[in-house]
């Protein structure tokens, strides 16, 4: 085997697993914040995202780590906490470009009743990540409840027409 | 090292990754399927599957994605949107063998009424896919209600025949 | 490039792809659960668990494959899969720390009725996982409904503390 040849195929080996790796890293954000706002782990919440990031949805628009922070400290948070919630992102779909991804995916949060389980939000949600210095970060996650409305068809909508 | 050493580990290494990567491409085609047809995108849901593909549920038998791209299209799938839906898998369990893979898996339907989100299907789920010269495909995809029936319980339980 | 820097990428890809494949299998643990408990496959559920593994609830506390092959070969297991039942895990966060691991994560029970679907629990699980000869097993699950009370708190929590 040549070493050129060798090399480049490992470095493509490298690449390969590299960008798998990211799928997980990213997964894992998204799979992280449900256990953190469920049990008001404020400081945990927050540090999933970019220090300019935005979490848009139809309750609330956050700018950065400290804002998310004291939402997941909110009365109104702790008020789902005490009632007993789940926070539960569907499998998503990811794309990641370089130092940037991009995904899809639906979340629920079911909420705990006298009568058993509510399913109180089915939700769309559009993700976009950055990796930083200390690894992947979400910088914007838009949310839109599930409504038969434009809102959150168009969000998903808008990964369809990218993707051509 | 030996370079005949080298050569064998390096093409077991690019299996491996080339595995990893059917994965995610197998659960992307699992996970695009929602966001496609909750959005109405006739030609991204029907891009999933394979030429000679067949979605068999209780509730239709289609094949090919000309007839899947026309379900999408329907009344009836108009309705589900203009009420608002949210068609989730859940987490499959997929095996991958060269050219062709098999997954089970659950997947819901969520709608949403005037008294917030009612679950609207629970299914059993069971795929089969071919990886074509355009990548992987959905070659089949076998769906039934779960209701305390045979039908479900049999669709599962062949996976478990299969894999003794 | 020399023989010695080769080798050392060599090595630290497939550390890394095995980091991965790891990920997988431990999925599939998690995964094949409720395909198994929901068509009473009792074999295939106790084989996702080591010889001395816990399986720990509000409902019961399980020690060894073979106390959870009874388990779901009991009459109230029984009367769940003639109901028509779906125990779907959300999407995990799996630790791996060589050949033990730990996962924290959302799973839902729901059963068929004659009005639809009603989403029976909704709990928080923590998972310990171990590398054996046959492969990962499950060592450890621990589950709680969530219900408001301190107990799936607490364990989400755990996770959190663990990884300061």
């Amino acid at each position: 085997m040549e070493d050129a040849e060798l090399r480049a195929r490992l470095v493509t080996l490298e690449e390969r697993v590299r960008r798998l790796e990211d799928q997980v890293a990213i997964h894992r954000l998204i799979n992280t914040w449900g256990p953190a706002v469920d049990t008001g782990q404020a400081e945990a919440a927050a540090a999933l995202f970019s220090e300019d990031a935005v979490l848009q949805s139809d309750m609330s628009h956050l700018t950065g780590p400290a804002a998310i922070a004291d939402m997941v400290r909110s009365d109104g948070q702790r008020a789902l906490i005490d009632q007993g919630s789940a926070h539960i992102p569907a499998f998503p779909v990811v794309d990641i470009e370089g130092d940037t991804a991009r995904a899809i995916g639906y979340s629920r949060v079911y909420l705990h009743t006298d009568e058993g389980y509510e399913v109180w939000r089915v939700s769309a949600n559009f993700w976009e990540f950055t990796r930083t210095r200390d690894g992947w970060r979400v910088s914007r996650r838009t949310n839109h409840v599930i409504d038969g409305g434009p809102q959150a068809q168009q969000l998903l909508g808008r990964w369809f027409e990218e993707h051509g």
